[in-house]
């Protein structure tokens, strides 16, 4: 997506070494455009645990890098693996950390120790590169459900709900829920977009806010506590959001707060779409809500906050007194029974094991 | 209730002058503990617009005590009246600010001009100790339900949620949806509350947490979104919380957020409690989700946020990008469907007309 008319990504192999791996600094964003430069897997490791880069699609594309990272230093497979072992510990909750990992171990592992580095770039090159293309697909797909909408109120803007950032930020391009509304919105689309806060980490504010206002889409920010009463009084057409990892039967691991989301457009009436590219089925897992490990995070992301002084620098202030603890569970599940239906790259599908089937045999 | 060990009320006249009206200034809590002196009805006025003073029985209560201020300046019927409508239009949607002014012009329009300021004074006192001995019943009714779900689950403690802040705070003492926590703590019942930080003002963060820190009740302060999660996996035994207005029929304002949490309550069979005086109740409204006004707030308070920096001084920080429009719809209505019952000041019933009649037969 383009930032003030430059083409970027969200990971990149630098383009003067041919081997350094470009992120963006995602925990200084918006207030700060910071590109780090990774030359170390142990570094790719700490970028996706302190959440430097984030959103399921990209940490999986970073953690292949940062495995390609790894290679080229020491590509004698038990360090490969070692490795690999790193980054699948940085967070519990996305699948496609680990897919993408055991996707490039399965493609390392045969090859002899010389031919390892070349192919682990490939790779990981190729792993960003569907991910680019099926982001586009979910934007493509997801697109026709918000013309059907368009359909039913012509001549009036439609008005879309999403929560945290499942933009291009969370993938390596298009996004997951926002490609159908950058789909949209380039196909002359009227439309407008509640953005969630999504605290604690404020990824709605701070992310989803940032990218929509990059690429000219009307937005308004609000409160994660407004949703269901917008839903009350009609002012939300459909709710569109990411996820960390699908189980095979259509539950929806996704930022701590979706559920209640999903609960109000229940109650009103309102479809509740979930865009996602295959990578982030967990195949092996049936029951979303007892299977689904949930990443507790540290109590400091709700007690402090950081963000811009009048004086235009950026401080952190204590938000909760010290003297009350706090808690930080990261993610929630919402049960297939509320999801309208899942956006993948091979098209819409119904949030069941019978849905996901249809669309994805070879896994049936 | 006690602070540090010294008795405290969030609304009193002042015992030097005999006067002046006392108020806590909620809007430094709980960083800067600030007694103001209010000595003209335009200074109440802006107290409760500004949300010096908030929570509906307080707010009704220093409506009350301003509108003596303006007594005590200028008894003529007519000066009274124009000091009740600006303070009646401060805020849109608790309706016992409404109230409170009403029951203080009917006791003083029937007086002679002279005996109006005495009158003002001693009817914003009734309404105090009213208010004070309505929430101690509300604490006593309440408890019985908490002592219920100990008997069920004996020797572990109960585990509440609470949304905003509807503590001693929020009324003369004791407060709504606190006055049972309390009750049940000081009768040796042992309970953990989880506090919702309650964005946007974060009431829950920073009045809540502090309230119960100060009476040592143990408590988790989590974000807004993390509710439903917890219900999910069995962390809440009952929900509580306060109200600004409920309609004959039982739908329950609140601020905003509160109609989420009750959706994951029903979600998850976890019994939804709203405790009120009556003088929260609008016996002329009997569609709370159509009828009852929603207060919008200034889009500064998502967009900006205050607290402690390192160095101890308190500070303000953007956490909306300027280039993002944010709204801040500051209630929403929870369906009567969705509340399992009333804690009143006479017992408890169901949200319903039923219910609320067998209570208050005289509206009936």
């Amino acid at each position: 997506m383009k930032i003030d008319g430059t083409l970027f990504r969200s990971v990149w192999v630098d383009e003067q070494d041919g081997w350094s791996v470009r992120i963006l600094d995602q925990t200084r964003l918006p207030w700060s455009f910071d590109i780090l430069r990774l030359t170390e897997v142990e570094a790719a490791a700490h970028a996706i645990r302190a959440m430097q880069v984030r959103g399921a699609p990209l940490i999986g594309a970073v953690a292949a890098y940062g495995l390609a990272l790894a290679v080229r230093r020491d590509p004698a497979i038990a360090a490969v693996e070692a490795a690999a072992a790193m980054l699948a510990a940085t967070r519990p909750t996305a699948i496609n950390l680990r897919w993408a990992l055991d996707r490039m171990l399965a493609r390392l592992r045969p090859l002899p120790t010389g031919a390892r580095a070349g192919a682990a770039y490939a790779e990981a090159g190729a792993i960003a590169e569907e991910d680019v293309a099926q982001c586009a697909a979910i934007g493509r797909h997801g697109m026709a459900l918000i013309a059907e909408i368009v359909a039913r109120k012509p001549g009036q803007p439609v008005n879309l709900l999403t929560h945290c950032n499942a933009g291009w930020l969370a993938t390596v391009d298009w996004g997951t829920a926002l490609a159908p509304i950058y789909a949209a919105h380039d196909a002359g689309i009227a439309l407008h977009v509640w953005v969630d806060e999504t605290r604690p980490r404020n990824q709605g504010a701070l992310l989803t806010a940032w990218e929509l206002a990059r690429h000219g889409v009307p937005h308004t920010v609000i409160a994660d506590n407004a949703g269901g009463h917008l839903m009350q009084h009609g002012e939300v057409d459909m709710v569109i959001v990411g996820t960390d990892r699908v189980s095979r039967n259509g539950d929806v691991a996704n930022k701590i707060g979706t559920y209640l989301k999903a609960l109000a457009a229940r109650d009103n009436g309102v479809p509740f779409w979930v865009g996602l590219p295959s990578s982030t089925i967990d195949w092996s897992i049936a029951d979303g809500l007892g299977d689904i490990p949930i990443e507790e995070r540290a109590a400091t992301e709700l007690t402090t906050i950081t963000g811009r002084a009048l004086d235009g620098s950026i401080a952190t202030l204590r938000i909760v007194p010290s003297d009350s603890p706090a808690a930080n569970p990261a993610f929630d599940v919402t049960p297939a029974r509320l999801v309208t239906g899942l956006i993948t790259e091979r098209g819409c599908c119904a949030a069941s094991a019978a849905g996901l089937a249809s669309l994805f045999p070879e896994h049936g």
